[in-house]
């Protein structure tokens, strides 16, 4: 057994060794092995020569089996006493709070409000409304825009596979975690949306970020973006290094403008989304993409707020408007609509080849859970279909009457196309003030959208109505903000 | 009914018009707002005026029931003819294929294994061997290293949270999407860690990218890199902008004179992992910590590859080492030894709530469902426990008794102190045919390295053993790693 400690303070020595431990070294915990590295190490030989390492013989160490080195190399006694964690330096501390402090003063500080969304009773949730209790609250801001989250066929899916591969992806897409569920699910979203390939990310905004990042170095191209975009897109563009031209927020005109004046012997990226998922507006795709074509420049289209939603097939508002051909790539999420977590790119072969292989947010992560992979399959397959339509009937029915209802109670309802249903209020503070009392005294639950979501002076609520949402429950709705309207002296108008 | 075609055609052209889709803006599908808007746009009033849009009477506006009004706006019928997506420009699309070729010519080009992890028979998974048939093979480099991901109490934790409330969060951390799981996974890894707090994220990737992105910008920081460092680490530390100095893999001495040389007016990160994922080398950390401090930096530590492993309550290296009081930041994941995904950061109250409040990997992406947080506290505290323990044990046993096996066989076996047992080829075709003639020939999957995850000319196999392979498995694969060897004439000598 003493040969097992030496063997272990010798290794514990080797990986403290400032020369040992530099790189990475072939060796074997044997004497043979040892005694040679040990001869080469300044550091080693002057431990051995003061006695205070020893290396064992070749007889101790084929006496060790594994097991008994592995019990050596275990603490297995509970630590006597748990060092308390560091402070940070004062200046750092300082510095940090100060960034918190600036927050809080202009009531941009986000306590994130804990609720448990009930799959049995939607579109209710649990949620701490006061110190004591947990109680029921509706949910007017989730983006499970249809309940697909809880679907009996999604959630049938994913537990089905639970118990056959288990709750994790064990590796990255290269390494051990590609399931034949991740295949399948980015064959669906090709066919979904008539392109050649589409590639499975961890999140949309990984997508965004990391094909836009990879898409602009590898053409070395001109980047143009609406100034509306998601900061997922703004990231990857940024993060792209490439010249970045801002358009006015659906502005042709200044889109066409500015490609007008941009370097003639340069690939273009066009980005922009199809439903602006704070606002609600619409971008007309088909005139986008025809400028942008008109100038040599490819398409990169967020759909993120419209899969599931728009399309005969819930391919999005490109399928709707007969225009997804236009479209050179198209992004989109399984976290909303499809009711689960997760993002993705479709478009030709080549170019997902392309992200696939240099896209660093893809390659170095674990790849999304086979689970994830076969809920997303059974969620896109009942929103391509007849069940699908119909919900898509139903949302739109819910929404247009919940903007119907506000507009008739003199609420700032702002812009009309999209399921989103924005109430404009403009001031940090009172939107704050505005979701507290809701939830607190009428249980209902409707986040306030503040910087740097929104731009300063744009505050809202963002309300979202599901196929869920009863006419009794909007008229409760619409009176409850009627109360707090009055209470807060909120604008009525929709001048503002 | 003809009301009901003229508002959707106004709502469509609307939505298109350059001057109403420009900004958000407060309207309603009502007569009185929409002549307010026509008089307002040149262009609608065009329209007006040569009777192709007419707007309805407020009487007409009020006939329409929400629902007939949804019915126009959804194409019932299938879309008649797909019209197929338009290729991308020859110029781009010719300098994407040149980026793919270029990783087909130095082997690098990857192909995803297809294997789904069985559950029921760990570590095998079935996997398409030849193009006709699927088959068990063994999986000898799943991150999934203690089998977690089909554990029972993690599993059921799981499946019990989908059937309560559904398979997705619904929302962005902010925006409805903090559950109860959500607080009390990070309360879990705040305490596991001995850190006052802890924020979890979609991955660790963005868990380590978003973090010091983030830190970088707002301590306006010089970062010090291990030259080992993982990708996510570097991606995060380049789009910081900030000052970088990379200092020689586990390199104290470089470190300290890349520090000597700094600003000493600027705050400093220093930035290194526990444990290495593909050469499974160690950091000193104690030592790195001090040196950081000395000067006056502070610490972010990933311990990806070794949470769940290392330490009394599986905390990591440096709970092994009674070090962790001395790191600053530390990240981990809960998608490797956990289990499941999603990553994750634990500091100081301050610190954490800088990067939840700034962060904007974190702000804008929807949140790891509810299920995914109560599968990894319930995964967290198997692994916190007596059974986590014995899990370390026989896990240790097992890398250890692989090691010996390789090394016997005389197999160049790389580093020794972790649990990862990397196996030198040096060559990427080499590597390539070797993962491939395992695959086929004796149904055994190790996934070959390659460049960008290693350096070129450090290729290597990459074995993991779990608490699941025995020793007859492993007497297997080197029986036939001995006829891959002989095979393709690969290097028997440590010496490299």
């Amino acid at each position: 057994m003493a040969s097992l400690v030496k063997t272990t303070a010798i290794a514990a020595a080797m990986r403290r060794c400032p020369f040992l431990s530099k790189e990475t070294l072939s060796f074997a915990l044997n004497s043979r092995s040892m005694s040679s590295l040990a001869k080469k190490c300044p550091v080693m030989s002057k431990l051995m020569a003061k006695g205070v390492v020893t290396l064992p013989t070749a007889n101790e160490v084929n006496e060790e089996s594994s097991h008994e080195k592995a019990t050596v190399l275990t603490k297995l006694e509970a630590p006597t006493q748990l060092e308390e964690a560091k402070p940070l330096p004062p200046n750092y501390d300082a510095l940090l709070k100060e960034k918190i402090d600036t927050k809080k003063q202009d009531s941009t500080y986000r306590t994130f409000r804990v609720l448990s969304r009930t799959a049995e009773k939607k579109p209710y949730a649990m949620a701490r409304t006061t110190p004591l209790d947990d109680e029921d609250v509706s949910v007017w801001c989730s983006n499970d825009y249809l309940g697909m989250s809880s679907h009996p066929a999604v959630t049938e899916a994913v537990i089905g596979t639970i118990n056959r591969h288990g709750v994790g992806a064990g590796g990255t897409r290269s390494i051990a975690g590609t399931s034949h569920y991740h295949v399948e699910l980015e064959d669906t979203l090709a066919k979904l949306h008539g392109k050649e390939s589409a590639l499975a990310f961890t999140s949309c905004y990984v997508a965004n970020d990391t094909t836009l990042q990879t898409l602009g170095k590898v053409l070395n191209a001109e980047i143009y973006s609406d100034q509306g975009n998601h900061a997922s897109m703004i990231t990857g563009i940024n993060n792209s290094r490439m010249p970045k031209f801002v358009f006015r927020h659906n502005d042709l005109d200044h889109l066409r403008e500015l490609l007008k004046k941009g370097d003639p012997t340069r690939m273009k990226i066009v980005a922009f989304e199809s439903v602006y998922s704070m606002t609600g507006t619409m971008s007309p795709i088909e005139e986008m993409c025809d400028l942008a074509h008109e100038y040599g420049a490819i398409t990169f289209v967020d759909e993120v707020h419209a899969v599931g939603l728009y399309g005969y097939h819930g391919a999005g508002l490109a399928e709707e408007e007969g225009v997804a051909h236009k479209i050179d790539i198209i992004s989109g999420t399984l976290g909303k609509a499809y009711g689960l977590v997760g993002g993705y790119i479709a478009s030709t072969g080549t170019l997902v080849d392309v992200i696939r292989s240099y896209g660093s947010g893809l390659i170095f992560t674990t790849s999304i859970p086979p689970s994830t992979a076969a809920g997303a399959v059974a969620s896109i397959n009942v929103l391509a279909q007849e069940e699908g339509r119909q919900l898509r009937l139903t949302h739109r029915a819910a929404y247009n009457l919940l903007r119907e209802k506000l507009l008739e109670a003199g609420l700032p309802v702002m812009e009309c196309p999209s399921h989103i249903v924005p109430v404009h209020i403009g001031d940090a503070l009172k939107a704050k003030l505005c979701m507290e009392m809701l939830l607190n005294e009428h249980k209902i639950y409707v986040q306030a959208i503040n910087y740097p979501t929104v731009p300063r002076g744009s505050e809202l609520l963002r309300f979202v109505a599901t196929p869920f949402h009863t006419p009794a429950m909007m008229d409760y709705l619409v009176t409850a903000l009627d109360v707090v309207w009055n209470a807060l002296n909120l604008p009525r108008s929709t001048q503002y």
